[in-house]
């Protein structure tokens, strides 16, 4: 009998009162902290590792959720994805109390300079010892463009060409820039590094221009493990052409499969091995000792949850206030000039029989959040996640939280022990960078079929420094 | 007898090799861990707490050192400030294993818009309890430039000007746009906060334009303690007008004294309170069980002093190469577009029977950094400092590690303990913010002086959100 393909187990977060379950803040223990403070993130860190999760990831926004009823208020008032605190930075307090957990961290590529973004997750890199992650995202918000300096948002296809000018530019200063040897630190000369084995990249492309090295010295993943969720045609384009894990959306394992299928395709045309890319699917998971038990749960949860949350944020990011719709009328794809991929993926990918409306999209009957929920006792849960794997061909998934902090606990007592047992999981050795371990690898390298490898050693002989401009 | 008056003691880092003591970073103890490891910072954090410091500063620059010979190669070779890590993302690690210290970190308004680095410091501010300070600064750096989008420098005014707007914007972010009682957290009506409590700003300033409300919550001190280093009239009006703590320069304490006043008087006329402004200088302390055991400690640094590592920094800070001028000629002031302070209060404040050259400057017998170093036991130190501080006026001190880990142990061992024993040290309370400790109240918000405090309530009747543009 041959070893089963081992799952990736994520576990979702974002720095905010109700991410994706809006409105079950309201059912969180009260003894347990505020996504605010300190411990909040740091048992939340433990508890996962403890757990066997191979990774925490913080999603991030830049902007309040101010598309519904034009106004911030629904989102401020149900707590959805605001207020909102920035993810980066309590990444390094989690990697002091544990060892050998992954993080990933959404951060855009729309409002940054990328010798900058560059310094952050080399300095991240360094501080948790080769377990950081990337996920690279554009920015839908349109909130988030009018407080940042534009008049409005960039266009969809056009943030992905600067993105794509962009990760070039990074990939230069991670890969090419500072040799494996050197730096030397050696107290007898007085050398830290050999300037000779630092090289200005030179980078001058349509959108960014980075004459210089690296700011910082290389760290043990030199790039960190890319994540990208593209879902429109020109975002499945960059994941494939980037991504080491795909967070792959679909509202059937048919569809899923679809799409993994697509990018797998696309990956291979850009000369990627197969072997490279991770896909991972969402779910929200539900589970308790019986099935029984976690429908129980379920039907508690619904109680708590904000239609009014959900509306909020499925307005955000369609653009399109769906205050001023009819609630029971067909969904249909409408054409914009931003990111409409979630309503598009849910009217495409839907079976023909099947007619979504918005009452339909967000109702609590789904769920406690519009991604479908799996409800059920540890071995259900365990099954299901299993089935959907084997059927679409993703290689594991995001679980959020319903409830902060209970329902991860709920997921080590009952689902990741039946996992476990059918050597589902990862074994997670302390100090292991978070590449080698998704991969099953040692190399904690980006593989050679990644665009960023092509940079390695490409700029040697030249300078240090590039002291004019371009 | 009345109480002397209580010292501030902040140990100054950078997430570098060679801080601000060139080249000594060949003596550091090999077995303690590098500025990349976690570790060497989370550690570091638990020395300065125990050892009775108030805060631990780290500074940042946005680009490699690469005037002096129009290269980066002395700057890679000696470790001088270079390579370098993002000093931010270091904080929640201290502040998860500390309980008082207080930190500040640079953070420049160029290459930052107003809306993300208010959610990056209000972020800081809910990890670490309101223990962070922030130290704006304006990047002097050509090479930062180069790298970060623009041509060339910003001209010195105009980015005291573009730093007057940005402060103007997150001030009134952190100040005007959530009350006080906008969170409430309340379960039972499924209210996260109440968005008539919760303002957009409606900020239109020369440069930023920032419609909305803050993304976060607010923390406890709201604005962090503003630091401030000005030294060119421009940058001493921008401290008077804004900086809670002001680090002053000064080659002599006549020169201290005359900066402290000039900033006082500027401040009063402002309308700032004379008690709401601290003032703290730096110092370079090696000290020893006694003064012959420091003397020798001094000898031995000096072997490792890297006057190389010298010359690029002065030449990066000063903008100009000093490769290309002799080092024994005359050190005359040089009017520049750029921040040319040090160079400026060097030969301006230094007795007039005195002529300073290059080689005078940063000739190890000064030291084995170019500011002047304190040598000597504990007793000789703290005499030292307590007169500097009664002569000039100042509050307080950045002290600055020759060797790293090593020289902050020896101030607490032997130099503070003097101080305690005189009654000049705050008592730390768990808990505590930065603002409350350091001056010695209850309130951790801003005086009622500060221009930020004129936001308070300022945007109360204004709606959530401004979803159009102003």
């Amino acid at each position: 009998m041959s070893t089963p393909k081992k799952l990736i187990l994520n576990a979702t977060e974002m720095s905010t009162a109700g991410h994706i379950a809006f409105g079950l803040w309201r059912l969180a223990d009260p003894r347990q902290p505020h996504y605010t403070e300190l411990r909040y993130w740091t048992e939340l860190g433990q508890q996962l590792e403890r757990g066997g999760f191979d990774a925490l990831f913080i999603a991030d926004a830049l902007g309040q959720l101010d598309s519904y009823t034009k106004s911030a208020d629904p989102a401020i008032r149900t707590g959805s994805q605001t207020p909102l605190d920035d993810p980066l930075l309590v990444i390094s307090a989690i990697a002091a109390v544990t060892t050998a957990l992954g993080f990933g961290v959404t951060v855009s590529t729309t409002y940054e300079q990328p010798y900058l973004l560059a310094r952050k997750f080399t300095t991240l890199d360094h501080l948790t010892g080769g377990r950081i992650g990337w996920n690279i995202v554009t920015s839908q918000l349109d909130s988030a463009a009018r407080n940042l300096g534009h008049e409005r948002q960039v266009p969809h296809d056009e943030r992905y060409e600067i993105a794509a000018d962009f990760v070039d530019a990074v990939y230069k200063l991670w890969e090419g820039s500072w040799d494996d040897d050197a730096v030397v630190r050696d107290p007898v000369s007085g050398v830290y590094a050999d300037p000779t084995k630092v090289h200005a990249i030179g980078h001058s492309g349509k959108y960014y221009r980075v004459p210089s090295a690296a700011l910082s010295e290389p760290s043990v993943q030199r790039t960190p493990v890319i994540y990208q969720a593209g879902s429109s045609p020109r975002g499945r384009a960059f994941a494939a052409a980037n991504a080491e894990v795909v967070f792959v959306a679909g509202h059937s394992t048919s569809a899923l499969r679809e799409n993994v299928r697509k990018i797998k395709e696309l990956a291979k045309s850009f000369g990627r091995a197969e072997e490279d890319i991770k896909f991972v699917a969402s779910a929200l998971v539900i589970t308790d000792e019986t099935d029984a038990l976690a429908e129980a749960k379920l039907r508690k949860y619904k109680l708590a949850y904000s239609v009014e949350g959900a509306l909020t944020h499925f307005s955000a990011i369609t653009g399109i206030d769906w205050s001023e719709y009819d609630i029971d009328a067909p969904l249909s794809y409408i054409e914009t000039d931003s990111n409409r991929s979630i309503l598009a993926s849910l009217t495409k990918d839907a079976p023909e029989t099947e007619q979504w409306t918005l009452r339909r999209l967000l109702a609590p009957e789904r769920g406690v959040s519009y991604s479908d929920s799996i409800v059920g006792s540890g071995t259900t849960v365990a099954d299901q996640l299993e089935l959907i794997a084997a059927e679409s061909g993703v290689d594991g998934f995001n679980l959020s939280a319903a409830v902060q902090y209970e329902s991860y606990q709920d997921l080590a007592d009952y689902v990741i022990p039946v996992l476990r047992e059918r050597g589902r999981l990862r074994e997670h050795v302390p100090g292991q960078t978070l590449r080698a371990s998704l991969f099953e690898r040692t190399s904690p390298l980006l593989p050679s079929s990644h665009p960023g490898a092509r940079y390695r050693g490409a700029f040697s002989g030249r300078p240090s420094s590039a002291p004019t401009l371009l």
